[in-house]
């Protein structure tokens, strides 16, 4: 059922350390009117992402940070229920990069349709999104997989690496990978196919954890946490390795720089090659993922599973969970009815 | 004049931390004759290097370590003295990985015959042996150098820096680099043409003296040293920037693993890419290197410095001296006239 407000969530202050509800305000406005040229998208799922913790910080970096007092940004996506631009009727299903919050004014720039939705919507957001767009450019662009090859995957169970580790079985590899939960193990296990996995909140010794489920060692990390996880991946890297940095989200909260892991010299000695990437540079291969994993899900070889928190009143909450990995799969935010 | 026997060098202990003169211990025995199939070499230089220090310790690596109580190997630039093998005859000049001693016995394998040799017969173990294609290798294989970029390097007067900047000037890019003394920077400024250099030694903020040298930031950094310098370069790179990971020195006798610079998840933001080579698996690359480079000597373009120091009973206080960073361009002992 349509809001008849649009419940808009700005940022209130810039978190130091880890992120709390106050950072947050909620204000509420009037649903907008479109300008010339403008259209307005009534807003069904939005998407809470790492990467936002390091928006919030005012820092330079390759997205601009947040400001206070503005509404956020997130994923999102809606339905036109308003337009004056010609290149979006109303009635179509968007997705783009819009607010947090009920109803959004776009100019139609950065805007998608979505034409073909075999699929929940949601999913547009997750394995048909960034998240899923960013598993194939790691695994592929950066990591250049090959097949057979011996696989780990930190954050295993979150929206990028359950589909790294899917894709990396549907290559034929040894896949392995660590979650902070019992739940998520058997996820991992049972579901979606993964070799060998470890609770890393359980393991007594990262290092003995990581030899015990990549035996032969690791061909490609593709790299989600950073820290002691990261250290331990690298020591036990093979010849010729790659680590695909994604994300550092154990480090994400800290207010000084950590030091990266002891025992870089191995880099040489064993000819690593670590490099970092952001999705959005590879469109080429973005859009050739998402015809490859739309046919995957259709045969049922890509699974998919979600956090979904309900209304705009919990998106924060819904946010600072995902930070602490309390999701399992991709962590949305339900606005609307689709 | 030739030697009436033959003085060897062994490893006496393995070094905790720094190597001292106890670590070595020097042997006498008669010159060796040839077996069957086999040759012996008058040694007329060694090469003392920094690789060596790691095979004097007792891990696994690239190289298999010294043996304790063995002859220590080096790179060799020596002349047949007698031959029952019959690619090798008496009078040819030879390179090999053969030992610290007055003369080695070889088998023949591994070891090549230098043909045209216009140029000192040290060059071979120096601008146009393994430093010189180590800086080829990693400029261009590695980091894929593009003309006009910014390049940083460390230890820049050493063996494998001197020609890496001279061939990034070659490219057109912006070469800086640092060192640790006054005469050093004064060779790379005046002779070799660095555009900026500073004395890592003197700085009082390596972030705000690698700033100094570079204004743009970094495209291609060229890693010799690790630690503090590693990591300054490592915030000062830009997007899509290149780290040629060569060497360590820096930490080379730490006898805990050292951490790895902070502020890693600038990699992510900057797209950056840390690739960790040995120079001894790209060997189209060096026969490349190798004519170009013998080209750009003739034409001047290549300019090379060596130290040298006199005698195998040198041998041991040169490669400590190196570690040391005492010598400016290339460390050499000299075994015998040529």
């Amino acid at each position: 059922m349509p809001h008849n407000m649009n419940r808009q969530i700005r940022l209130a202050s810039r978190p130091t350390g880890w992120v709390t509800l106050d950072n947050f305000e909620t204000t509420e406005q009037a649903i907008p009117e479109p300008a010339d040229n403008e259209l307005v998208i009534r807003n069904i799922f939005m998407s809470v992402d790492p990467y936002m913790r390091g928006r919030m910080n005012d820092r330079k970096s390759y997205v601009p940070p947040f400001q206070i007092g503005e509404v956020l940004q997130a994923g999102v996506v809606g339905e036109v229920i308003s337009s004056n631009n010609d290149d979006f009727s109303e009635g179509a299903i968007v997705q783009g990069m819009l607010g947090w919050e009920n109803y959004s004014v776009s100019s139609g720039q950065g805007l998608y349709r979505l034409l073909n939705t075999n699929v929940p919507l949601s999913y547009y957001l997750g394995i048909l999104g960034m998240p899923g767009m960013t598993a194939w450019v790691g695994l592929t662009e950066i990591a250049k997989l090959q097949e057979g090859e011996s696989v780990f995957v930190s954050a295993a169970s979150g929206a990028v690496g359950s589909v790294v580790g899917q894709i990396a079985k549907i290559y034929g590899c040894h896949v392995a990978g660590c979650a902070g939960s019992d739940d998520k193990l058997e996820f991992l296990k049972n579901e979606l196919g993964f070799d060998a996995v470890f609770n890393y909140k359980n393991s007594l010794s990262l290092p003995a954890s990581m030899a015990e489920v990549c035996p032969n060692g690791i061909d490609v990390n593709f790299e989600n946490v950073g820290g002691e996880i990261f250290e331990a991946a690298l020591w036990h890297m093979r010849n010729f390795g790659r680590i695909a940095l994604c994300g550092m989200i154990a480090s994400y909260n800290d207010e000084t720089l950590q030091p990266g892991p002891r025992g870089m010299m191995s880099i040489i000695g064993k000819r690593l090659r670590i490099e970092g990437f952001i999705v959005t540079d590879h469109p080429k291969a973005c859009a050739e993922y998402t015809r490859q994993a739309t046919q995957w899900i259709d045969e049922g070889k890509l699974i998919y599973r979600e956090t979904i928190a309900e209304g705009i009143e919990n998106a924060a909450s819904a946010f600072i969970d995902m930070l602490n990995g309390k999701n399992v799969g991709k962590q949305i935010v339900r606005l609307d009815d689709a």
